[in-house]
């Protein structure tokens, strides 16, 4: 297989971006994209674009994207798996590239949805557990699958909402300081336990916001990608893995099996150990979705996740820094953006050019981004390494 | 890059499908695939589902497909590229094997139109061309578009409407011989010629379908191929390009440049040249686009496709047999399934296995599969070959 490296990525500012429609959004990340990889569109061989919506007028979205960035007639392919759908879009341009079907490929996500009829995303999103189970029967959305999740932890390893609070204020604190952020305002735990309920024990600063944004990253295969940079990051391992949609049928509501085996396969293909990585990005649609992700990516044991939070491990300068962007909580989840964002950071972070107060120590050289699709009907797990 | 084969094709019947739910309809084709492959889904590394359809209950349909087919946990996708679906899910596969990532992966097309509100379905297809600009502004429906290429193609090379009928008569013919196409009956030129004008000169019988199928291709890295089957189909190239989605800003109406673009992608990569194809499936979705991609493929020269159907060249026997399962045309188009059905015929058509009468000559080993997605805002060309 050949190697395989980011060799640019690019960003626009998330949040609630009436200023632009989908082709203009997109084009800020494609541009930047570009311009850090000191390429042009000429050079891109294939195009995979990852977005959630259903909601657009344009019901080709990829079409309209690539062709507002001049990517044409450049191939592409419109790619969706739930809220891991910037995670999907960056692995299939990793497995074109790594067959040698293309030297250079870009991954682009984006999302609008600020301006998509508020019950309708929020509706649109609570159908993507089981829809006609557990929605139509149970009323299920999403906030409340993870109160499931959360209260079966709690129930089981004696976390308290003040864990999950945690959280938020540590990513809030990092979001304050990432200027592509969304909700860049610094937030106590208080703040949060004492936000209204939205289903318990997740209260309103438990949940992230949906927003709009975009990112993109381009990957190069090895010889190409030491030709563009010094600064090379490498794919060092993918995984990805599924389950079922419908809640009622995992084994357990303290895990995300497909988090498990995802990271497994990322893990073994990297030849490393959850300890070796320096920092990551994980999927924080809700507080207690990060705290699932400490241990089911063994960053710590089983039921341990509360005691990593509360000891500050996940901040800068801790055991292993968290989502120092801001996380989903802060920077917000445009949903086929949020995969492609979290390359991004990590890119960055390795490069070790990101603002000093979220630039974690990086000792291995190893960054990890865990993106989850629905309640872990999908999840797509990428290591990066500097070497 | 790792040399990758069909191993194990399966398609449902195509038609009115009322008396199954997607998951249902699509299970016919994987469990027919696994069947042929002597594999069961324990085998299956890794799932890109191509379906276009958002008007589905389930928004991720993808989820609901591989967990009713007992694909949890593999590794999924959803992927969409217009009526290229198909295709595009068939090369997510490709990629993902031959990049070494896995060993075997199954695409899976499918689609469920005719429970949607009509009017609904169609329109959102208009849609797809440029929405804001042709569709709002113009009345531009997908008949339309296609009428602009045919009158075109008239115009410059003398084109008939009866060439166009002759593609549809041909179509019917082996479809009535095809035991999973929807409309098993043949047709004469002047059922054509008669039939009610859609949008000038293109009428009602040179129209395709929509309707309800689902088809599954499972791939192979070579050494795991071997051990699997006798018959293994190699994937020899493959090729896939995009194009603006307005019409308007063609270089020409009498050719699709995407197609043209794809398709000397994948002779180059299969080191091959149109003369050496065996059997090939196109995008029927209007008549005239068989006859464009005749030419935009290289089977005879540009303006020289109507020369070709009346010759009957494409009909089994002659230079070039073309959709002898009944093409769009008569199988109908249930816009995922699509490419996936393309690669399980050509597949059929080199082991020499489908029903006599339409089995082509198979002298140098080649098929070529043609999927046009919109009106040629995106190309796949697949290249399969025996040895």
């Amino acid at each position: 297989m050949r190697k395989v490296a980011v060799v640019g990525v690019g960003h626009s500012n998330f949040g609630v971006r009436k200023d632009v429609n989908i082709a203009e959004l997109t084009w800020e990340a494609v541009k930047e994209a570009l311009e850090d990889a000191g390429l042009t569109q000429k050079d891109i061989d294939y195009v995979p674009v990852g977005s959630y919506g259903f909601w657009y007028e344009e019901p080709l979205p990829a079409v309209v994207v690539t062709e507002y960035c001049g990517l044409v007639p450049k191939g592409h392919v419109h790619c969706e798996s739930a809220c891991a759908t910037g995670s999907a879009a960056v692995h299939l341009a990793y497995y074109r590239v790594a067959s040698g079907l293309s030297d250079i490929a870009m991954a682009i996500g984006f999302e609008k949805m600020t301006e998509v009829d508020t019950p309708t995303a929020v509706e649109f999103i609570g159908r993507a557990g089981s829809y006609i189970w557990e929605f139509e029967n149970f009323g299920m959305t999403f906030p409340g699958y993870y109160a499931l999740l959360a209260t079966n932890h709690m129930a089981n390893f004696g976390t308290k909402e003040e864990h999950m609070a945690m959280v938020a204020v540590k990513n809030h604190y990092y979001g304050a300081r990432n200027e592509k952020a969304y909700l860049r305002r610094e937030i106590k735990v208080e703040d949060v336990l004492n936000s209204r309920p939205v289903a318990w024990p997740i209260k309103f600063f438990d949940c992230c916001p949906i927003n709009d944004g975009a990112a993109a990253v381009i990957l190069a295969a090895e010889e190409v990608a030491k030709k563009i940079t010094d600064t090379p990051i490498w794919i060092k391992g993918v995984g990805c893995a599924g389950d079922t949609g419908n809640i009622a049928k995992r084994e357990n509501l303290f895990s995300i099996r497909s988090a498990q085996l995802a990271s497994q396969q990322a893990y073994e293909m990297a030849k490393i150990t959850p300890q070796d990585v320096d920092v990551a990005e994980v999927h924080d649609c809700f507080t207690i979705a990060e705290i699932l992700a400490y241990e089911d990516l063994g960053f710590c044991k089983k039921g341990e996740g509360p005691k990593l939070i509360e000891e500050g491990q996940t901040y800068v300068g801790g055991k292993i820094p968290v989502n120092v962007d801001g996380g989903l909580k802060a920077k917000g989840h445009p949903i086929g953006a949020t995969g492609c964002s979290m390359i991004y950071e990590l890119t960055r972070q390795l490069r070790q050019e990101v603002e000093p107060e979220r630039q974690a120590d990086i000792k291995k050289g190893i960054a990890l981004a865990h993106n989850v699709g629905g309640t872990g009907h999908s999840c797509y797990v990428t290591i990066l390494g500097r070497d």
